[in-house]
């Protein structure tokens, strides 16, 4: 039997793990030191909680779990008779995997509200499933990184979004650029130009702007029933570059004005410390027909063209699905594959992000086994990350066992070594030679590190 | 809706994934300092690569995953027909979650084995999925945490496994007892009394050695149709407290005295650099009826009975099942749950596991926010994980989410404050007040880490 993993998923090789924890790490770190706290939920949800809740796209990429056992007993007899596999489905199977950890976040919120101080701020770094069609760079089983803060409308958390997009970016050494808009700006220009009853044709329209551009969104907006004319008025809004112009233009949609009152504000506490990164507002931004209602965010690297590589926005009611309303909230998303596609194309990612030994020890004959075995310990006592070849073989292989490892330090101990218990310390790089006692050989290792 | 999750599934409120992941780093720190590499791999496997390896029970226990789209399409018509659900699965479910670490890192060996220098030394921390009635303390979704070594036979390997046992347990100050034996010495011992063919129903007997005793054991035996007095044979074997002695009685045997001459072995390794912990020779541990073939470990916490909280040991073909014969290898697994719940229990977990800021700011009025909110900045840009309470509510009502944060400053400002940019500092253990401006908050909250 030729073994194989389905389609879709992925092996990951050490260098790609410790690179990985490489960036959740620094991701984590400034989640923290904003205060948000980390949480878990289980791979598996019941599918009561997940289903209808990502769309009829979203349901059919449910990964859901055979019920244990002899679940042919309760399953739908009707369904059966008629071979509907969708009307069988809950009958057979009554959990799925995680479609993302946005909808078992709102979950969480609801079974945990009394364990809970509102305003409450999480972030969670799990992975995710979805059955999608697998293709270069989409994967049915991939993390995501988000992080969220429930129960307080205040614009802060608005700003915090911003700053943390920019330090982690920053830390990362990718360079970004933050984009804000606001749903009720979107709103407020669908008011002032006459079409108050189509925004939702409308946003979904705008929200191809970055890939079929002006004229694109514009025969978009007329497809779905929006006049040519009024279609102009919108785009010539959307592509005002003058912030207080737009404020006056929407004057007179009380919704507007609030948006660009929340986006003021924004700006202001986010100015007041600066970011690294640029920030700016931009009206062409939409983010899909998502549950946000207030400030929307989205994150792109100039230096990597393969769209955004995080996104988010603030959100009105998202326990209300599981009987918990009004709890507003916050939070932006990181996404994870993409940002390690561009660390790695860019070449960001930290040479010394350690995954081999410091040293392998190299014994010559099996009468040095039990020293090298013994200073190898000491080593370790010391600290060090170290490692030896296991058997007395051919140097020349034990060399080759090095090299592939990538040490930058191998100790040979032969008949000489052993009985002075001395080490021929080999710098890999260099090339130079020593012969060290064990504590000369931890100085070294310790002075290299 | 009232929301809920699958029995046996958990969800990890901030202070549990803190507690884990120290626990974790602790492990991890001592499986690199080892020279161990992390490898991942997904959630899904191919239910072929898991069917049939962990026996008729583990194959009731596989969570399996329902293929998506129309699956009665391809459902084998004879077994819907015949309503027969378990031959039904493998035509509508080709995928299954992981049941363990060990048959996918068998299963990656094989698929990776040109990327990879033998010996390969690899640990994983992921979750696995097991449909195990739940109850307490087991789950259906829990951690494995396994550290292996492929490609090579020598017992400096054994040797590690003893070490990085004594060193993550002393790390974590849980103290252990850590138990080896070795197949062979199983096998050489039913030679010598003359049950070599019953070596099986004996292994099985004498595993039960914890939970029955000396005369549970014989029974167990007895019942499995070796006689009282061959059973009386093995027992005295068994006990044999003087390792000499042992190896006299077994020198008949070869097989017996290949394990005693690997014991020993593999005490002189360990006793170079000796151990924090106990460890010891034990002929009454057994392992079940895994696949091990050379030295098994246990170890168990003398301070919490509940049993192994790890195990392992050496197997010669673990790649086999996967085209890929002769890759001996051994490993052992920290059983991450035990070892957490003993970790609380014995209130061994360091006071000092951060998960709340170090300071929350308290803002009375409106007009405080902004110099509040760049404040904060201005914290956090030095580095410390700081927040503030997002609306300038009663001053009671803040100190109240302070309180449940747990954070050990707070910094109140209110007008007289925001006029000459200083803050009311309070240590929210002694009560002490200051009023201090921000470069002196900051130098107090840096040496108060």
């Amino acid at each position: 039997m030729k073994p194989s993993i389905p389609k879709g998923t992925r092996d990951f090789l050490p260098e790609e793990v410790v690179k990985r924890k490489y960036m959740f790490s620094v991701i984590e770190s400034v989640f923290k030191k904003f205060g948000y706290q980390p949480i878990e939920t289980p791979a598996m949800e019941n599918l009561q909680t997940l289903a209808g809740k990502y769309g009829e796209e979203g349901d059919r990429l449910l990964f859901k779990v055979l019920n244990n056992g002899d679940f042919l007993k309760k399953a739908d007899a009707d369904a059966l008779a008629k071979m509907d596999s969708s009307k069988l489905v809950s009958s057979i199977a009554k959990r799925g995997l995680r479609y993302d950890l946005t909808v078992p976040f709102a979950r969480f919120v609801v079974m945990h509200r009394n364990a809970l101080q509102l305003p409450f701020k999480r972030f969670q770094i799990q992975p995710v499933w979805r059955a999608d069609r697998p293709q270069k760079g989409r994967y049915q089983e991939f993390y995501q990184c988000d992080v969220d803060v429930v129960g307080s409308k205040s614009l802060i958390y608005e700003a915090e979004c911003v700053q943390i997009y920019d330090e982690v970016f920053d830390k990362l050494k990718l360079p970004v650029i933050i984009r804000i808009n606001h749903r009720k700006i979107l709103e407020g220009i669908a008011e002032v130009c006459g079409i108050a009853d189509a925004v939702s044709a409308m946003t979904i329209s705008v929200d191809k702007w970055d890939k079929v551009g002006r004229s694109g969104v514009a025969s978009e907006m007329e497809k779905r029933g929006i006049s040519a004319e009024n279609a102009e008025s919108v785009l010539t809004l959307i592509e005002e570059d003058d912030f207080l112009a737009l404020a006056k233009a929407l004057r007179s949609s009380d919704t507007g004005t609030q948006g660009i009152h929340d986006i003021e504000e924004v700006i202001k506490y986010v100015s007041g410390s600066g970011t690294k990164n640029e920030f700016r507002f931009d009206a062409t931004l939409a983010r899909g027909l998502d549950y946000y209602t207030g400030c929307i965010f989205e994150v792109e690297s100039p230096d990597y063209a393969s769209g955004s590589i995080g996104g988010g926005g603030r959100y009105d009611d998202l326990t209300g699905i599981f009987g918990m309303p009004d709890i507003p909230g916050v939070g932006v998303s990181f996404g994870a594959a993409r940002i390690f596609d561009a660390l790695e194309q860019l070449n960001l990612f930290p040479e010394n992000l350690q995954f081999s030994p410091r040293i392998l020890i190299l014994p010559m004959d099996s009468e040095s086994m039990e020293f090298a075995f013994g200073s190898l310990s000491k080593i370790r006592q010391a600290g060090i990350a170290a490692d030896m070849y296991p058997e007395p073989v051919k140097l020349q292989k034990q060399f080759k066992y090095a090299n592939a490892l990538g040490v930058p330090f191998v100790a040979v101990i032969g008949e000489n070594e052993r009985v002075h218990e001395v080490f021929a310390l080999k710098n890999m790089d260099s090339g130079k030679q020593d012969t060290v006692n064990i504590d000369q050989l931890i100085e070294v290792l310790q002075m290299a590190k």
